[in-house]
């Protein structure tokens, strides 16, 4: 299901356009260029919509957003829209603020987007089932957050991917769950953001979202088990370190033995 | 003194709002988790109220303003000193450009601020006392910072942290001075900045903002001593990284046996 | 040519104003640091003169472009003109979009550039030679790069920089190539970002931008090929690390016998 996408992804080198927050930019531009792809940030009302049509997938995340910002993710979607590129939504902070909660669903109603990755409280959030935020920080979850994340598969016609200590994986009627991942993960800022770098980069060279997330998230999380095992690991910091070279440094044996998928 | 306050912050997690820079903001959210607090960047108009509201303390950090911000930052003040949220002020760069004096003036003048923490350039300038700053670096301080220091603590009733050899701490009665540190940490940049995160994080669960500039003064420099002595540390770039792994690492009895602190 | 300039960079610690990218911004600011300059961002139009007149040399920067930026470079540029502050034009991604190709061409026809850094797609594009870039990746050069680096430095009356396998620095009449550099530089982003700020610290304590370029080349490419042979080095991460260590490192020992410089 996910073999040989992370060789098509490093043949292909897909250009990933990023309308994204001011705090993970950075990380988001390496785990791009760490997993194969090429990362462009571009956010200007002038210039979004000529970098989205050349760019073979398209991230929108609200981490710091503003209105300008929103406006201009919301060009950028359409022109992507416009040519069939894969828009990857990652509605950070949703439930934390009304900005946050209204811009994601304008975004999801003007743009076709084709992945939702949260963390469980913002799907639940955005799913109406409900959930807590804690700035960005999910603290409580829906009851069932596999019918809130088909739920909202349904209602946009989107592969939504649920980041956590299992993840979830679904577009409504295939459902997958990762149980690949570390908890020091989440000792450094920025992991969801980069996840979603990670999402857009297979989508940029597979067409079907759900097994181009399923991909991301296995890659993603299996590089941070073998980051937190390095010797080398002594924190957050070292771990980060780590952590993108073994992004770098995945191969498509390493995502084979170490898979942690289950299907429902 | 400061005993207990680090454990005390590591069970609150407390959520710290930051309206920040371009220049240090992954940095700063990721010194904000490394010492166990939550961060959260929001600087549009329409949710700044809304997130500082949810927040346990609130940074205002001016090292890449704009007019713009410093509006977000005033009408977040505002709403943080409604719920006794406490503020915390980083004045970068007053006295490089008088858009820099006046914005941190202005920011003093409309809300009530718990701890204005600078370097001895930038305290000493909003004193009044005289100072030269080259970009955000302090060339010449005041001839007594101390007094300065004092001196502004009590034209607004806040605590005045000063970053520099010897730290200072001040809320114009009570005075410590800090000697920990290492001068590797000035080989980075945004240290600055990264303390003012510190000393809201603790300022997140500790009323007493004298208190809580001390601990946070403390353990940011008794992490940089040790980041300093790691064998890894070879420049900037791995003492950067030992640092941030230090933070994460201190214990109470670390700081215990490796705080510095005089009193006056 | 280069002889005792790392030397004196040291010695005078030049103030590097940069107006410059969200997403390598931090980069940027620790690459002055580590080269032993001082870095100051500041974007508000009410304060770019004022920072621009205080500093050494300036970086404008169009990673991430706006045009109320561009307005806030050309303000600062006309300021550094004014004092004959050297100014250098990092036109990151120029031919990617229309925006980006016409305010690159308009900062040059506004301000009086020193020394003009791009990778061979920019160059190229902008000499109105030829090119193709994909987001900010050069994927095709002009035929005769050093024909077209020569007629833009006539064009403008400045230094122009290329970056590449083999680098061209050129002012129109004299003409050298560094070969110093390793592909792990390309693992990274930013590297050209950084390259900038490196070049802008040099003409900080250097009149002639030829020379000043030569040597940040050579001390960029140098750093990187030391930080490449580190046994620590185990992919991007780590290299990024090293890399900045070996910045902060060189010595007038090492680039002395480790530069590669040929001239035509």
């Amino acid at each position: 299901m996910i073999e040989g996408l992370l060789t098509k992804l490093r043949e292909k080198k897909p250009l990933v356009h990023h309308i994204t927050n001011m705090v993970t930019v950075n990380d988001c531009a390496n785990v791009t260029l760490a997993i194969g792809a090429l990362p462009v940030m571009a956010h200007a009302l002038e210039e979004v919509e000529e970098m989205a049509r050349a760019a073979q997938a398209l991230v929108l995340n609200i981490g710091t957003l503003s209105r300008q910002q929103v406006d201009a993710m919301i060009l950028a979607g359409k022109a992507a829209n416009s040519l069939g590129i894969p828009v990857i939504l990652d509605p950070v902070g949703a439930g934390a603020t009304a900005l946050r909660s209204r811009s994601a669903e304008r975004i999801l109603d003007e743009v076709r987007v084709s992945v939702i990755k949260g963390n469980s409280a913002e799907i639940g959030i955005l799913a109406g089932k409900g959930g807590r935020i804690r700035g960005v920080e999910s603290e409580e979850a829906a009851g069932d957050m596999v019918e809130a994340a088909a739920e909202l598969a349904h209602r946009y016609g989107a592969v939504v991917a649920v980041s956590g200590a299992k993840d979830i994986i679904t577009d409504g009627e295939r459902i997958a769950f990762v149980d690949n991942g570390h908890p020091m993960m989440g000792t450094i800022t920025g992991t969801g953001c980069m996840l979603s770098s990670v999402v857009a980069s297979f989508c940029g060279v597979e067409k079907d979202g759900f097994c181009a997330a399923l991909a991301a998230f296995v890659c993603f999380g299996l590089a941070g088990e073998l980051a937190a095992a390095r010797p080398e690991t002594k924190g957050p910091a070292s771990f980060k370190t780590a952590f993108f070279d073994e992004i770098y440094n995945l191969t498509e044996e390493k995502i084979n033995s170490g898979k942690k998928i289950t299907r429902q």
